[in-house]
């Protein structure tokens, strides 16, 4: 009873949390931002950091998904192996706060070949499904600091696949001796566009990135285009990984619209349609659902 | 005369430097090694750098390879393009003291496919030939923090490729999210050849760097393997770069004996014979022939 009255939904992440308040009739009407993710909240500090949720948002229940669920979060939601659709995660919640405070599981992916998590992206995409956002079969990309490659059949995620590109360059860019070239910021263009077209036709991505060095000192590239030509040569490594399997339609590349427009412009290089989501529309419509099984 | 009667042979690298004393005979009669790279030199402090060598060592000239050729060092000595032998180098020296200290170049490769530069290896390789201790014809494997691979012919370097596998190992242990999974020190055993062999059949490294931590946190792999692995992971990819000239007779790895013998057991996971060469002694091979085209 009480849920069907409203909730709030958590999006909570590394570095950052996003919390909305899900009215009785199902439409978002309040929402908040800040830098308490799980590693600023830290180990028994979880319910502190959610009552000053409630504070901001009402004293409402709340429906968790994102990191908060790992063994860095505030309890562990072990993951749910694939294939899993919306029903799986409704059956593995784990409650932090008996009745009021539920976390969603991640999910894993094995098989001979590979191993994989994810705790966050599976909310969006299967919610993005049940909204009818996306096809019931699709291939999703969905970048972010570990860009993951989903295919979703009838409606279920059946196997996924993660690569750290953004990890990557900002590693790079931090820490490297590539790190004063790729202080300017990646944008499309020639530049990226020459990397996209490297990173899909060749292997061996730690020599390419070196070899981003050597252009510059060698006068082949600018200075002020090797952040560009290197996001897109991360981005197009990424991309054949992603397209191993190619898709007979479009791609659906879904989460931060700053980031979807890159890898959306680098899948039409690599001559596959790419359709963009909102992956925060996605999430709400995704934990709405889920709020549903609950009641 | 005065270089005839013995010098200092300085390779002097970004974090570190080696002093040799090479007496008129050629032997090598004292040494030194600390951590003053140029990095912890800094502009404009080299004389005074150049003079602590001096007291350690003997009043003699000097003859300098590596990072302090670059343009962090004492002086900028510009690459010789390929293909380069030492009587390229010794013609294309820069003198930082006139008669008393000089510079020898790094190399850069060109081609509608690659752009590279090495500073350093080259005086060990040529110096190998030189001194016999390598075929006239051969290929090189320079492990470092950049990984060279040098395509010796006729005695002359003419092309070569750099994969930064050194330096990804370390990035993805210190500052990645495989941080606390790589802290052991990674050594040969079943954990590296099970990553050499994954390294050496699958493209996607950034996807298979991802997988290290899935593996582990889906009780696929030992946490304490994780190091190994990801180190034969990388390793692997860098020898799938290196062979794809596939060489007709043993590959030469050479280089610091620690470093040398993990790329050697990998390519003989690879199917490749290779033979393990000293570095330091094919520096000093190197160089002493080079001070002899000075005099």
């Amino acid at each position: 009873m009480r849920w069907a009255e409203g909730f709030i939904a958590v999006d909570w992440g590394t570095t950052n949390r996003r919390g909305y308040l899900i009215s009785g009739d199902g439409r978002c009407t309040a929402e908040m931002e800040d830098d308490q993710g799980i590693l600023a909240v830290g180990q028994g500090k979880f319910p502190a950091a959610v009552a000053q949720i409630r504070e901001r948002l009402g004293d409402r229940p709340l429906l968790m998904a994102g990191m908060v669920g790992s063994n860095r979060g505030w309890i562990e939601a072990p993951y749910v192996p694939c294939p899993a659709g919306l029903s799986d995660l409704a059956d593995r919640l784990i409650w932090a706060e008996e009745g009021e405070a539920a976390i969603v599981p991640g999910l894993s992916y094995l098989s001979d070949e590979c191993a994989d998590v994810m705790r966050g992206e599976e909310v969006q995409i299967l919610g993005a499904v049940a909204a009818g956002l996306v096809p019931d079969n699709c291939l999703i990309c969905h970048p972010g600091t570990h860009n993951k490659w989903i295919n979703v059949v009838e409606g279920r995620i059946i196997s996924f696949r993660t690569v750290m590109t953004g990890e990557m360059f900002n590693l790079l860019k931090e820490y490297s001796i590539l790190a004063d070239l790729l202080a300017e910021p990646a944008t499309e263009g020639a530049a990226f566009h020459e990397g996209v077209r490297r990173g899909l036709s060749h292997d061996g991505l730690t020599a390419e990135l070196f070899s981003v060095r050597a252009r510059v000192l060698l006068d082949q590239m600018k200075r002020e285009n090797a952040a560009s030509y290197t996001s897109g040569l991360l981005i197009g490594a990424d991309i054949r990984v992603g397209l191993r399997e190619q898709p007979e339609a479009e791609v659906i590349v879904m989460g931060r619209p700053e980031l979807t427009s890159l890898f959306s412009s680098a899948l039409v290089e690599a001559g596959q349609e790419a359709r963009e989501v909102d992956g925060e529309q996605a999430f709400v419509a995704g934990i709405r659902e889920l709020a549903e099984l609950i009641q």
